[in-house]
């Protein structure tokens, strides 16, 4: 089956990373996947393009079934290969509740997350101001306070019930890029607990992006 | 059932109205509907916010189960409700997979369309800059000519498969407050069919924002 997927995914983006977890999570290995390149512009090739119109990594197949949005991708294994592998949804109708409501918290802490650690990369130079880039910082402190706060009930190493479910998947490669640009594990101990607890896990500890085990992170967070 | 659900809603926004569309599609009528002010601030009531701790609308509680993301709440009442209402997932896998690219891509046009439309709302004066309003306004055109060329394929009635899903529940508010705010029906043909299509469907009109039926739009998206 996993014969029949490929994945084009560019290192070190939280939407390709879910996917790969996903994959793993599921016991897919196997699967087609092209590593390309976000500096030559890969993801505006015409391969990705006819796959992913918006041109963006990931692109998505499996057989004719195309699939881009990386919640989509996720649920969409979960979906198909129920029986297999790890069982992404919690059996607890409580528990599955709070996992649809954290994955789809996750755009939230993603989209504070970009407004600050790529304000450089996405504005161009005439257009920033550094009042923007203030509020952005501020509305992530407060964003990263929250899930801080999330973590401390429980035992702190998932994010919805006992289990690692699609919340994590969803999740956690964001606070994992937070951690990588500096962020302060002693500010936010808990969030650190949850990190530390989940970087070695097989299918993450697999699907580390590449680029970030040749690079350092820039310490760009370090005053949220 | 409905009557241990409480919603807190704001008239108008997207999110809000998938909530209450899901609502009537499951047949749940009957829940405790609190329609609040988004200019009185109540979203940021402790009323709410024990609730949503982002002090934001929807808020949503059905006993002691907390669901405030609009997609979690939509999937959640389908999930607890599945043989009740309409099923707002389709049976064949092709058309439930469509349905999670879509529901999900809801979110990027939600996300260009607010970029224009609340610029003025959300940047504060001295932050506003002209070539970042053009920028988010190629953005959207070139967003909106793809859903209208999504909508090309098929019946034109719905975004996946023959029926009515949960793509159309979170993205039809987003594509209603397009028309609302001067998006051209002659530009989108396809998009303007679909919106013709569905504004008359009964979950539809009888959860239409009543601010809506008060005041006009603002022509605000004529040059997308």
């Amino acid at each position: 089956m996993a014969k029949e997927m490929t994945l084009y995914w560019g290192s070190g983006s939280p939407p390709c990373w879910r996917a790969m977890i996903a994959l793993e999570e599921k016991g897919l290995q196997g699967y087609n996947s092209k590593l390309l390149s976000f500096e030559k512009k890969d993801h505006k090739t015409p391969e990705v393009v006819t796959i992913n119109p918006r041109g963006q990594f990931p692109a998505f197949k499996h057989g004719k079934i195309i699939v881009n949005e990386s919640f989509a991708i996720c649920e969409y294994l979960e979906d198909t290969f129920k029986g297999q592998g790890t069982t992404l949804v919690p059996q607890d109708p409580m528990d599955r509740a709070m996992m649809r409501q954290r994955m789809h918290e996750g755009n939230t802490l993603m989209s504070k997350f970009v407004d600050v650690a790529f304000y450089f990369w996405r504005i161009p130079e005439a257009e920033r101001n550094e009042a923007t880039l203030k509020r952005n910082k501020e509305a992530l402190t407060a964003e990263v306070k929250l899930w801080d706060g999330y973590l401390q009930k429980g035992n702190g190493h998932y994010l919805a019930g006992k289990t690692f479910t699609l919340a994590d998947v969803i999740v956690f490669p964001v606070v994992a890029f937070l951690f990588r640009m500096g962020l302060s594990e002693e500010k936010y101990p808990k969030l650190a607990g949850y990190y530390n607890h989940l970087k070695t896990r097989p299918s993450i500890e697999k699907t580390w992006p590449p680029t970030w085990k040749e690079t350092p992170g820039q310490p760009m967070l370090n005053d949220i």
